[in-house]
């Protein structure tokens, strides 16, 4: 039988608020996608695409977390090694359903920006290379796919509807503020310890990222069913 | 393998009610609203999302209800936190749907009022705050809800469409009259040891608890989609 | 893991068999719901959940048999509190989907006396009252509900209408007669030992249960199904 | 935890390829169902339940397999009581979906003679009646459906349409040739063993059944599929 | 309880991330046939069949593999032994689909084909052919299909129609390239140790086949989408 959750399991109760929620969220995308423009259904599958491979993995993790009181950072890495390049190719479709003129260059230049980011964090994580530099080649990916949407031709094309402008604008911010989580925890968990600081607080670590998880993903997916609801045109 | 219900368990039977029925109200509602008027969709589909998380954790509190015998009143807090606010949304969602003119600040008040409302008292049931701080912050909350839904914008235009002024007429009095059930039974349960009365009945508090939420969630949805299908305009 | 049910174990047959059939027929009335006219969709929709509520109750009392051998009563008066409320009020939704004339007290009639009928029998199941007067209470609350059937406002107005008129008198005689095997139960469960009479054997007492539920359910819901399917008006 | 399958256990491998095709099979019929002309509908649902009550079936069979290393006859029969009746049906739904007059008085011809023929094969299985005698009655109720339909008047009805036609030749085939196999598979059970012979292996005569299922649910159903589909007019 | 996945277990993480990727690509596949053009739509409830089997036995893969540490290769073959098939009935159904004429000899050849290289593979795994044998005849089977979709029928209709074209190259180069490691893998697995060599890795093997159902599977069923999607026609 499962183990039940203690009252006094604080992150615990954010593993299981954040489970649910991503239960509740695919839901709501996939209900959503089926009534909207029909240029945006595709935009509300991929969110509900990364709410529901969210919420198998963190019901994964809530019940390691349980069961064992350790971070679940292998079912993390998996997570985000799949809902992490849907999220960039939302960046494309989005600019797709508005009906602007975009080259899917965008798309591989964002999909490639992105696998750079996760395979570099993940080599220096297992040890395939030194943590440093795992963490300059993530952190080169993630430069690069956040040049490609502040300054790049997926930016520009942005700009040229009112409606998308300012959606673009709040998905941007996410992956440029709310992602920055995961390179600060890296820090914080591999490369602290080499330069002789304390390793953070475990409980600290997890609530963050969990908090993380929901604005990059719940949050991210409103902000483009919102752009997707209004759009009547 | 599970434990089976008990017969002379009667607190068990009314988890085990509760928890049946909102499995039974989540198809109800997303079925019932794939039909209605497409304005009242996402109505239908966020008091669905209630009873699906409700329906979530009374799973988990019936088990663990019946393995333990014990109050499941971590799960209770995790599903408040999630169902309060969605709910708090329809007031301004139904409004919303049935056409009537009303602003964004009407959402936010109420979302905000529900967050101060419930971190008030969760922050006073683990002891960041004294039980007395977290009670008066959550009661503040509370009023400022009701204030809005009684005598605010959204209760002015609720008047100015008449199908609408009935149902908005009984959904604030399950807000003001339903909800009550959840500070009197902090008050049982956290305030009342510390002034000395003996402490409530664990059964009567979850049978309690079971009532209200059936009425709180399932009857409270049921009005909104007693409109939304009248609704031909 | 489960217990594998045994050849020789005919009740638990027949609880296996109406299992799956309540799995099925929720499918069969969710999938045609959607296809009927309109108007008929919530009536379907009401039968599916019946045997939704049903099919979960019977896979508990399927497994509570086969791993204990005794009746699983506990289950079976819980899935009644919830079927039998909502099978009541589909006498009143058929007649309102078929567009005739009713007033709202039919449905009230209808469902305050089921539940006078299920709180009269289970009052006495439990103990709160003598068996006898438990029994008295349910028996005043069945026969209101036939009166209300058979000679009140609805049987008047189903007479309006030729396509219901008959499916209205088969729904009736499923009410006159399939349901008198509860009443006919409580008598032998409970009554009987009173009276000196032997008990009624466990086996035959269950496979009567079962075989009354399927009709009772199933059969119900596909008169239902019939005049939906064949209302092109 | 449930156990492994072993490389080895071919008749194993047979109940995994089954139930796996099962659940497939459900998947494709419901989903086909919802585009063919609504005339096909109910038909395709049919065997969509037919192949979803089979799956349910095949996957506690395919567990008892693997656990026992015994044939699943118990749940063979439950799946056989409720399949085979739901087939029979099909002869008379697709009559009335191509639009074909037709009576009434085949459906229940169709029923009856499943019911004797199911009704005397479990009769003589479980000890009811001899062996023998509950070969006859089967026996009979099988031969009067084969009558029904290669010389009834569901077999004349078929030939008025063209498209039918050959479909209904098909199906006709596999109630006669693939169900050959449920009373060959009787005979070898429980006759031979009368009189003499050695009884017949266990691990062909449960490849041999799981074959004839698959036969005889999901290449039935793939037939009707095939006409439903191409009928447009 | 289910064991969980260890960090350093670099062939449990395939195993996961193709199970997880299984899932939701079914969601996608079938979540998009609704709304693709209709006589496209069978062409993704079959590529969404495909990953909803290969979904189910990479659940029972990734624990094996957890629980064991061994290859699951029974569970690859019954995998394989569903999903080719309904890969190269794809190559039929695209055809008609984008209203190309075509006979239906060319199903019967590539469900022959395909038959032929799996049972010709599956009967040199287990031993009823010898190993060297089972690989002449499957890549038998394998040379006819590629003969056919390279040479045949299939492939002079493929280029009639501009969109069709440009999929059709992509998906038989899966089935040249991406089908490749299949053979390999059993040259490595039974006919190595015939003739000397040391056996492959096990880790190797497992990821590498991971990968190469990942490609085979999900990028075959997206390149359907795509064109089924950019078919306005």
């Amino acid at each position: 039988m499962e183990q039940f959750l203690q009252a006094s399991d604080y992150v615990g109760v954010s593993f299981w608020l954040v489970s649910i929620s991503m239960v509740a969220a695919t839901v709501f995308f996939l209900y959503e996608g089926i009534q909207v423009k029909s240029s945006w259904r595709t935009s509300l599958l991929v969110v509900g695409l990364v709410t529901l491979i969210a919420g198998v993995h963190y019901h994964y993790m809530r019940e390691f977390w349980i069961s064992t009181g350790e971070s679940p950072i292998v079912y993390r890495y998996i997570d985000w090694l799949l809902t992490v390049p849907l999220q960039m190719i939302e960046f494309y479709l989005i600019l797709v359903a508005a009906g602007l003129a975009i080259s899917t260059y965008v798309f591989w230049r964002l999909f490639i920006g992105t696998l750079v980011m996760l395979v570099g964090g993940y080599a220096g994580e297992i040890g395939w290379v030194s943590p440093a530099l795992g963490f300059v080649i993530g952190m080169g990916g993630w430069t690069y796919i956040i040049f490609e949407i502040f300054k790049g031709e997926s930016s520009v094309a942005a700009t040229k509807k009112e409606s998308i402008k300012k959606a673009f604008g709040a998905l941007r911010l996410i992956v440029l503020v709310g992602w920055s989580i995961y390179p600060i925890g890296y820090i914080f968990g591999l490369l602290t310890p080499m330069i002789g600081f304390e390793t953070i607080n475990i409980n600290v670590l997890n609530i963050t990222y969990n908090l993380a998880d929901f604005i990059n993903k719940i949050f991210f997916g409103l902000i483009i069913w919102n752009v997707a609801v209004k759009d009547k045109s």
